[in-house]
């Protein structure tokens, strides 16, 4: 599992219209295939300047990778992150002590084992 | 639900004795009275230099703040946190859109009511 995080401020105004399209709008990030556990969050810790989070898991770096390219996170980032986000880091996890597990895909396990 | 993260490198030299004697002794956090979902963390991404993360879930603002002050949670930070770890921030979190629950507690609500 990789539990893919970003926290983010927007160059909005806090509670604005713009604002919350843009939360709205990443909802299409959930459909992609792949995005597992997708979560909108609200950064509260005072000891950093960040306002938003998104967290999403993948089960391998195949589906992150899949996730990556998809036509719906791509044209998200250059329509929406690029132009409305004043800031971000992306924080990137793994369980600790394990590899990234690769699961067998639905109709067979081929692909899992040729990796 | 408050989810306190933080991501953090350690001043220990990568695959350590010293690295795993501070990851294993951060289980003693998991056992403190209101810590849910504790996990450890690798951070993978290439994007930021951390190593590692902590991440846990409070059922509110109280369980967070008898974290904070619970004294197995200040001898870990006086003891292994503040000598051995050379880079960190904290990141919290909430669902977007929902303030912390307030839940009630064992044997009567009145406390969750009261605040």
């Amino acid at each position: 599992m990789i539990r893919h995080t970003v926290v983010f401020t927007l160059k909005h105004a806090k509670g604005s219209a713009e604002e919350a399209a843009f939360l709205k709008a990443a909802d299409i990030l959930a459909k992609i295939p792949g995005v597992e556990n997708f979560e909108k969050l609200r950064q509260v810790s005072p000891k950093n300047n960040y306002a938003f989070g998104f967290s999403m898991e993948f089960a391998d770096q195949r589906a992150y990778d899949g996730y990556n390219i998809h036509p719906d996170h791509v044209a998200f980032v250059r329509d929406r992150w690029v132009p409305e986000v004043a800031d971000f880091m992306e924080i990137d996890y793994t369980p600790l002590g394990r590899q990234p597990v690769e699961r067998p895909r639905p109709g067979g396990s081929a692909a899992a084992i040729s990796r």
